[in-house]
């Protein structure tokens, strides 16, 4: 072996001889890529390829076809990952920030971090869709309802919003939907971003928006929808509100408040001075401040007004053996969404973050809740003391955790500032001179010495207790004192010591198939693996500890880490500039939306407002659409599942002066590359309009095409579709947007902390905080350094292969109902035709659905985009084996209903229309079914009793269950 | 509320004021404790008890209680203590360590550290002895032992020993009872601490050790029991022993070879050579260095060997069913231990560790495996080529990643050190002035390229790549190249992607019920909380990337927690100095019997070796006894349980002049606080013995009364009992010892760092690493200091309180075996006697310990120390409802066996003889028991479908294991 190397030495790593001699144990993509090279050879060959080359030059577009490689950093394996993210991290500075606005450090719970947000068995849930096997975070989150419910004294909650902002956006559009009236009245006491969110989604629907002092609020007009206070305000101040809410209440007026959970467990809460709807976040209840989030928004409000409420909500009901059992209240609503009608588009929601929440008011319970409170209120009141007696004022007489503070001439605010710098602390400086100090959990007495020291008070805190009487203006003393119990609920009195929380998370956890068990091929949702190396650094404090509002130096390595994220995704998709503001799919698209209303605006052209969207599309875009001001003409199919280009171009050049944009999914919902994408942007463009491509579907497009390329102006990335970051039982996602360059200047804005160059242009503000959740985006980042463009570009092959490979193993047994016409091939995904059963068996998409279950599998996609079918989207990180065992169960299924069609089994009593079986049913001694127990419960040699996940409920009543509308605990189990 | 604050104010923190206003939100001694302060109340009412001081005061004999509060740090909070150890951990300085000897730094795979080194999961697992619900720990395991015999190429290996060095002993042992010679040959080029371990243990067994070139060793003489090599060598060299072997063989001696795992991817394995018995570490394959341990040492031998090997081995079996079934092989020897006839003690093994590097070989796969091999292997070449470049000697000339350097005339050792100093680096300096460099698998081209660079060598690793052959003296051509194929089963070709390998562990993790599920009440093991809290720390790197034989000025975190944690250790049990080096409770019963020896001989009264030991000992303290070459006498027991103290004077006086020691538990292994225990100690001080106390029970004593107050000279602490080391499925432990402070001096020594200020009298060396296994005491550290002395005492006064709870609300059903004479209470765990049960209902212990699984629960100690008995210890972590469940299933077992009793059911046809119930037999078609399936499944009202742990194999066929031995993973199975 005489091995005598002659190469560029510079070239080393990269050369074939360097790895032949240092080869690298750890090659990533073929971590995240399930097959194996042998399988992915033995497939091709299933599909008459010879390599994945040829299957996606023959799959996607000619015409789009990106020729080249991405040109993306040398990919790093996953420990040169780490050392390198933990640079980055360590730029940002862990100051200590008192500056509240809605953001309170916390201690998380060490358990709580570890057993849930740090636990892939709770991370990588889907949205608990298929309740038999959600029965888990279904009660977490109840209980986060609960805990929303009891705290604001209101009867309902949903199961959390994405952050403060659009909860009190939501609040004011469902205030316009419920009395129809179109002016909104904003206290100027609300914090600036909750103000901004609002006032953004209120000009797109032109409604009347007027922020002043509530006192001023003309209620006694009958002109006003509804009114948003804060309690307390946002610079600390608890007023009576009751009297105001009574006037309001008289006039048809909704009140909606905005408030702090943690508050309400000392203050009088929402309900009880006559509020209709409390939001607000739930941060500071056990979750990191991540630099702005993810967080979850809560919502509550009265019984009345359920109906209109939005987002998602628990709800109790029973199964098909009359047990109660959890699922997602209201479903029809969510599922079916009144597209062009609707009035809200969320679809993601903060399940992991409503979870810990959750857990961390079970962990405290009433009385650990409410002795945080009192800890932060009584250093509140002795900070309060001290600065009396150093000469300063404190604007606010009645406050929880919040000082309103103007300087005694003895102290200039440039002093103050100096002073708190050295100390590294970050305080609200205010536009008046004034300053605001927010106290939270993490404060010691230390905390609140250096706090006197920078304010220049001659007392310490130890002094001031020995002197002063600290308690004489605590709300206990005040007309403010909660006297009504809360959280008396056996969950929240039952886990106080470490054993039994740990129980109780893990019995949650094993109730519920993740990503853990095995596969969930949900199409449209790309339910990929979440690796731990890229989970990891989500847990480093320099990334968790960081208040939004900290001064930007600040925070470096997160302006780093946007900035290499930014540059890696507009050379992945074509773009020129990404916003990482939206915290979801649909507030991308919302924010895209207005982004090129605002374009045509400023060139003049404000009237254009016209937006197509095929009647294919999800129904998110039309809501989008809608909520953005524009209107909605539906553009047809063809039978093929291919957009009907006659029809789009009469209604081009119909609308040629009007049209604002064509919304459109690629590849397409259907599943399909569609031939005719790029002549579609051209014909738009032609007329005037922009092209706002829907990114749910990146997945098929990553280095192989790229939408900037072939003529779309606008994206949303879902990261936690195709970048990684994982569904977390239903959030937290983000939806950033890229923009073509002319669109740049009219990205979203912030109040507090801007995220653009220069905000002149932009349209206005989208979520609370100016980079939406920058803490989960190092998985995104994560990603792509350790994939590299070859490992992007083949992980997009394998998702099309894996598609493809199932698309075939399945063409005997169901029909895949659109292929793209040239190629006979599908995309990442791919819709099965199953309704004819209907006819056949009586059996429907929700059969076969729920049957899968007992072989083991999380559903597909049901219904959706197609009534009555099922979508299957694999991934490339599930492997042939995988992928082999689900085709199984899907064949064997299929004989399952070819016994019902030939009369052999039952046509009601059979083992799909039961699904799925639980333990109970198998095990009863009164089992009289047509079939036995063994079939139901192991229908296939690879289910096995040493690895078979159970539903834990029987089917699910769900016409019950909107009948006794019940969103709360219910009350005490036997066994609690 | 006018609370004018009149204090010191010093002491705000401590006051109850300060209390009263800054309330802490978490007290960590609640979260640790199980019951609530209401239910202690209830508990102490039925027990007819006012207080936890009444209590235990009377619980405590009077003449030994400790009437003040232990004297330990004000507790911290469990955030501060994250910051107060992040701190200390940061004392510690990561250089670049290429010291080698056995500890080399690696990559763990970020997915194996979340899901198994950081899931509770996992660490939480108690030993498997109980395999229908160990299943998932056993298969792993016994992919461990694959991994080892096919990588040494021998037939059978055991699931790990605690290091290399005891292995090594072991090893020597084994070969002394094999051919019974005395004589044993040692090359001297075997790591010094595996030759100082090996010198010690001989030395007490009065072995003939000679340490020399294996070329000089005899073996013609027929006198060698064994001979020890180690391949590669301690200075990195490969030699080829096969001559050697052979001879060793014709004439009697068996052949044990200290190996390298990772080496032997590459390298002709041992036993191609010839080797009967390989040993070593697997620390490098995924198991990070933690300044010394814990990692996993194996060992392998060939099959004639296997019933003499130490330790536990997995084995194949079936169950009831016939299915395929894993359990502890070769039970009976682990199990009944020989007592004072046994030539191990071994207990503990590192089953944690050895899953880690079983998940490290299936994760990678023998293609992974080697091309981390040969990454390292041609880094070293090149390192070689550029050190032959640079003028100095390379003295090995075959290697795999070890360089044996010496310098040429132009670079001194001083020069050397300096410039490696500069760069961080850590090399081993021998006596001689040569160098030895060890590469691993973290080993960049920027790493070769500093040590070049320290080497003054003037090429780099690019310009020797470009000029030179540097493959030439490589390991594939050389003789010494592997041919064999190894770890082709698919269990090592499989779990390739990291979606098959999460769920692969995600499945095994599923099998086992751990403390994630509910109570392990194992008498004597103390299956406590494992606080996340205490296991944060382990997982910081700085804490993890040390190598043992870094200079200790680089180690002070290290030093500064072994100081804080003496100290507290100390204060705890009233002894003078602890020694940290014992990995496990046998090992520390060793090395203080040895100490013991050491002081009886330094004051020339080496003739005392006489060990009295109450025959209710563990069988462990007898072995040790016996390995520490002392002589056995028993001493009996009354029929209360209590020592005979009648026979304990006449013995004492019998021996008075060869009386070395009494070995005593305390509170006995009977349960009981033996009243006496005082009186004994100081009769045996009378007679000139010295008193060891097993610390086993510790968790009856901490905060109530000290050892070292009571007489008794010397305890082993088992760290993962009382101190909340979590027991990892069987490891790992850590048993220091602490002393007296007349036996200090004798305490474990080593030959590399030295743990003691001063050697001269250390009776030698008991562990490989210097400090055993100091990746793990974080977590000891960590309980003392979040508990403060209020917290320990409760935690320990509750133990006792839960132990007396139980056995009270079991007295009506069950007879409790032993109780204090006076006080007519137990201690912290007790003995339940179930004997007569076997005449009545011919229903035995095994029969109620299976039962217990259908109830969701582990079975208490079976069959120790009374045959035929349970004996029970909740622990104080455990809470009331958890105290009841347990009751109330083991109440319910006692009716159904009253049911066999009234001959209302089958007397070998039961719900107990037939426990545990699987799914597969419940769900059977063919169920045709007289009793229901609900019965055996759900047999009480808390057993619940949606939280049932089901055992994954029906009863286990030990017999048939027995006969058919397999111990290596079973052919391929259909579902791979």
């Amino acid at each position: 072996c005489s091995l005598m190397l002659r190469l560029n030495t510079r070239s080393l790593a990269t050369t074939p001889v360097g790895d032949v001699l240092f080869p690298t144990k750890s090659d990533f993509p073929s971590r995240h890529i399930g097959p194996r090279k042998t399988d992915v050879v033995a497939m091709l060959d299933t599909l008459g390829f010879k390599s994945l080359a040829e299957l996606t030059e023959k799959a996607v577009p000619q015409s789009i076809q990106l020729k080249r490689d991405l040109s993306l950093d040398k990919p790093l394996n996953e420990h040169e990952l780490i050392q390198r993210i933990r640079d980055i991290s360590l730029k940002n500075q862990l100051w200590r920030s008192y500056i509240g606005m809605g953001y309170h450090n916390c201690h998380v719970p060490h358990t709580i971090v570890r057993n849930i947000f740090e636990n892939p068995g709770w991370t990588t849930q889907y949205t608990p869709y298929q309740p038999e096997i959600a029965q888990g975070r279904l009660e977490s989150l109840l209980n986060y309802q609960t805990l929303v419910t009891e705290l604001t004294g209101l009867d309902v909650a949903n199961a959390s919003l994405l952050d403060e902002g659009t909860a009190a956006a939501e609040a004011m559009c469902l205030a316009n939907r419920h009395n129809k009236r179109r002016k909104l009245y904003l206290s100027n006491k609300v914090h600036p971003q909750t103000l901004a969110v609002v006032q953004t989604r209120a000009d797109a629907l032109e409604l009347e928006i007027v922020v002043g002092p509530i006192e001023r609020a003309d209620l006694r007009s009958r002109e006003l929808s509804g009114i948003l206070l804060q309690y307390p305000d946002t610079y600390g101040d608890v007023k009576d509100f009751e009297d105001i809410a009574a006037l309001a209440r008289k006039n048809g007026t909704l009140v909606v408040v905005a408030t702090d959970l943690l508050s309400l467990t000392l203050l009088r809460p929402p309900a009880e001075f006559g509020a209709d709807i409390a939001i607000g976040t739930s941060q500071r209840l056990g979750v990191p401040l991540g630099y702005g989030g993810p967080h979850a928004g809560f919502f509550a409000c009265k019984q009345s007004l359920v109906r209109l409420m939005p987002g998602r909500m628990i709800g109790v009901t029973r199964d098909m053996d009359g047990n109660d059992a959890y699922r997602l209240a209201l479903q029809t609503r969510e599922q079916h969404i009144r597209r062009d009608r609707a009035t809200s588009n969320i679809c993601t929601a903060q399940a992991l973050l409503a979870n810990m929440s959750g857990m961390y008011a079970i962990y405290h319970g009433p009385e650990g809740l409410k002795a945080i409170a009192n800890r932060i209120h009584h250093f509140t009141l002795t900070l309060q003391t001290g600065l009396l007696e150093a000469g300063h004022e404190v604007v606010n007489k009645n406050f929880f955790d919040t000082l309103h503070v103007r300087l005694s001439g003895d102290l200039s605010l440039e002093e103050l500032k100096e002073r708190a710098e050295h100390k590294h602390i970050n305080l609200r400086y205010l536009p008046d001179d004034t300053v605001c100090v927010a106290l939270d959990e993490t404060v010691s007495v230390a905390d609140v010495n250096d706090l006197l020291w920078c304010f220049r008070a001659p007392l310490t805190v130890e002094e001031l207790l020995a002197r002063k009487d600290v308690l004489k203006n605590s709300i206990e003393n005040s007309k403010f004192l909660r006297t009504s119990p809360y959280l008396q609920h056996p969950i929240f009195n039952s886990y106080h010591s470490e054993s039994r929380m740990v129980r109780y998370m893990k019995k949650l956890e094993n109730k519920d198939i993740s990503l853990v068990h095995s596969m969930i091929p949900l199409g449209s949702c790309t339910m990929k693996l979440n690796a731990t190396t890229e989970m990891m650094p989500c847990s480093f404090r320099h990334f968790t500890e960081i208040h939004p509002f900290a001064p930007v130096e600040q925070a470096q390595g997160f302006h780093q880490l946007f900035s290499e994220l930014e540059r890696d995704l507009c050379e992945i998709t074509g773009y020129d500039k990404i916003s990482f503001q939206p915290n979801s799919g649909a507030q991308g698209e919302y924010a895209g939306l207005r982004a090129i209303r605002s374009y045509h605006e400023h060139r003049n052209e404000g009237h254009r407002n016209i937006c197509l969207i095929p009647i294919s599309a999800h129904g998110t875009n039309p809501a989008s659409a809608q909520m953005a001001g524009m209107k909605v003409e539906p553009i047809r199919i063809l039978s093929d599942g291919t957009i009907d280009m006659a029809h789009l171009r009469d209604k081009v050049a119909q609308h040629a002066n009007e049209l604002s944009c064509l919304m459109i999914t690629y590849p397409s919902t259907m599943g399909v590359f569609e031939e005719t994408v790029a002549e579609i942007c051209t014909l738009v463009h032609q007329h005037g309009g922009q092209v706002y491509l829907d990114g749910a579907n990146m997945n098929a497009q990553v280095g192989l095409c790229r939408p900037g390329d072939y003529g779309s102006d606008v994206s949303h990335l879902n990261l936690h579709k195709t970048f990684c970051i994982p569904h977390g039982g239903g959030g937290p996602g983000m939806g950033p947007i890229g923009v073509k360059a002319h669109l740049a200047p009219f990205l979203p804005g912030h109040p507090v902390v801007s995220p653009l160059a220069s905000e002149e242009h932009s349209f206005g503000v989208v979520s609370a905080a100016p980079f939406g959740s920058p803490a989960i985006l190092p998985i995104s980042w994560s990603y792509i350094k350790l994939m590299g463009s070859r490992g992007l570009k083949r992980a997009t092959q394998v998702a099309i292969l894996n598609a493809n490979y199932m698309s075939k193993r399945l063409e005997q047994h169901y029909k895949t109902l659109y292929k793209a016409e040239n190629s006979q091939l599908v995309a990442h995904e791919f819709i099965l035709d199953i309704r004819d059963l209907k006819k056949t068996a009586n059996i429907e998409a929700v059969d076969v659905a729920k049957r899968l279950m007992d072989y083991g599998f999380h559903a597909p996609t049901m219904s959706w985009p197609v009534a009555g079918t099922l979508m299957i989207e694999p991934t490339e990180s599930e492997d042939k084996e995988e992928l082999d065992r689900f085709c199984d169960a899907m064949i064997s299924i299929r004989e399952e209903i070819s016994e019902i069609e030939e009369g052999r089994m039952d046509k009601t009593v059979n083992p799909l229309k039961m699904a799925p079986h639980t333990q109970a049913q198998v095990i009863s001694d009164k089992w009289n079914r047509p079939y036995t127990r063994e079939q139901a419960a192991f229908p296939a040699l690879f289910v096995k009793p040493d690895a078979k996940i159970w539903p834990t409920v029987g089917r699910i009543d769900d016409a019950y269950g909107d009948k006794h509308l019940v969103c709360t605990c219910p009350p005490i189990l036997p066994d609690l």
